[in-house]
């Protein structure tokens, strides 16, 4: 028998790039090195646009390396595989997050939970994303796109859709449960359809009454308005789980008063901090959670479920080309509910 | 058949009362009315003191009323029962808590989590304790004491001992999970003896390294004085759950870095305030908990379980006519670990 021979080139990728802190996207090259055994390369045909793009391209949380290549929503076909790939092909069209590699031996790895794997890499830390015509990433984390999505919609899913995704699965939600997402955003519409397909009684909390309506077309059966202290006050120890999407402080003690006895507040947003006595967690048995995005084998159960139900993100598309235009509509709080860039390269 | 005739008599109580917030208790009668049905009346053989005994005396939480009798770690003898009582016997041994009557329709009631009632009746609030030769409940918060356990020291079990058996249970915790229990006091000391029989492996993390000997002899396998940045900073990662028992406010997003992925900070002490980012509980699928005692059916279980497996409060005993020399000891932080005072009524 040959042994399987490898064909390894040296591959330049064509990207948006900002150069330094804040600035905007400038077209820019790079050369990809040897592909590793466990990687593939995907050939972007969209890339969803994430906060936290916007948060990694001005620098926000300090961890940036620049040029900087956003992109963590991906969606494109396999263009080629290293040696110990056999769970992909060539040609087919997978999706790729905010992760791109995990060890694979550390205890979160062997448990399942690649997601919280302690050296795992960011897709956009210290690596190049997608805002490009093609990205690399272990075949770990990418996760074959079933027919029946939208491939050009789907991008979200893959780092917006299993943030809010993974607390249902975590918290032990049921369909019995009255549940409550807070903000209706990029995150937050993908909370909302999730939970009414899991069979949840669902109340959106957003401070925006011109949300109201969208909320319940997306799924919600109550609107609470978060400024109207009121109806706040009246929704004491409604719900089982508060999924908080927003990157904003809340008045933490009355969120927590929300919550049914044993509900918990999970975080999936970045606050600088949640302050709460610990008589209102003690009385009533509460907890305040958070998580990161989940896990590869969660991505495929969460994209099996939104086949079956006929979930999918709400996007607004932009060519890629018109990165900036999209940033700035980003920026404006403009996005209903999700910009997702087609490659145009 | 003749029907059952109840003879009710008004009983007169003797008693000790503190006067006003911060008075030494004093002796004290008051007469009961007449047993509700679903009630008994209870002879205290002896009550533990809990630091919320203090509190209460103190009116640390605003809602004390006097004069006030505390005590709710009691043990002692079924003198009267109510028409509808009919698991209990006259003359059986039980042990009555922090709670004394819950409504039994409420949902939590219906599923089991009478400790979360929203109208349960603390036995010391707006009610009159153990500090007496007899105390009231309703029959479901009197709980038979196995004859393995020695009813002298088995007091502190229906209020100390629940609190922090609780979340044990409610996390979830087993045998091959790694956990840490903050404060080796009145809890701390109980928490420490149920984990180490549940199979854990048991961290005590104490200010105070003369009690790292005694915190080992309870069962603890480490010990890590808080006040040791370097081997605090060492043990990151490492917990399932932290249980801390103290009052006291804790470097909270150092007590999170010692969690395990997934791993809760559960409170069951006061503290006015707990404060971290979002990040530190998001990266990891951390939390922040908390739980008040447990309901009937767990004290149940954990008095089934100090019976199996030789548990028990370690204390020091107190005539009941020496309250004030007891509560002196408990003020001084002088207790090893909790105070128990016998009736010479």
């Amino acid at each position: 028998m040959m042994p399987i021979m490898l064909f390894l080139f040296t591959m330049k990728i064509h990207a948006f790039a900002s150069t330094t802190a804040g600035a905007a996207f400038e077209p820019f090259e790079y050369e990809l090195g040897d592909l590793r055994h466990d990687e593939v390369d995907v050939a972007v045909e969209s890339c969803g646009i994430c906060h936290s793009d916007l948060s990694m391209r001005n620098n926000d949380w300090g961890i940036s390396a620049y040029p900087f290549i956003g992109g963590h929503e991906v969606v494109g076909r396999i263009t080629a595989k290293g040696e110990h790939v056999s769970d992909l092909e060539i040609g087919q069209r997978v999706g790729v997050g905010w992760y791109s590699r995990s060890c694979g031996r550390c205890a979160p790895c062997l448990n399942g939970d690649q997601n919280l794997c302690v050296v795992a890499e960011g897709t956009i830390v210290h690596r190049h994303g997608g805002f490009a015509d093609s990205v690399r990433s272990q075949a770990l984390w990418c996760t074959p796109l079933p027919d029946a999505l939208d491939p050009q919609s789907a991008g979200p899913l893959f780092c917006g859709g299993i943030t809010v995704f993974n607390p249902i699965v975590q918290n032990g939600v049921v369909a019995t449960d009255h549940v409550a997402v807070v903000g209706i955003g990029g995150l937050g519409h993908l909370a909302i359809q999730f939970l009414s397909a899991w069979g949840c009684e669902v109340t959106a909390i957003t401070t925006s009454e011109s949300k109201a309506d969208e909320a319940k077309k997306l799924g919600a059966d109550h609107v609470l308005i978060s400024k109207d202290l009121d109806a706040m006050k009246a929704a004491a120890g409604s719900f089982r789980m508060i999924l908080s999407t927003v990157n904003v402080p809340l008045d933490w003690e009355l969120y927590i008063s929300l919550l049914a006895r044993r509900g918990t507040l999970h975080l999936v947003g970045a606050v600088p901090s949640v302050t709460t006595g610990s008589f209102p967690l003690i009385e009533q048995q509460k907890s305040i959670s958070g998580s990161p995005l989940g896990s590869p084998g969660l991505v495929q159960t969460m994209l099996a479920f939104c086949a079956r139900k006929g979930i999918a993100p709400v996007t607004q598309s932009f060519k890629m080309s018109e990165i900036n235009a999209a940033f700035d509509e980003l920026e404006a709080g403009h996005a209903r509910y999700r910009l997702v860039l087609e490659s145009d390269f």
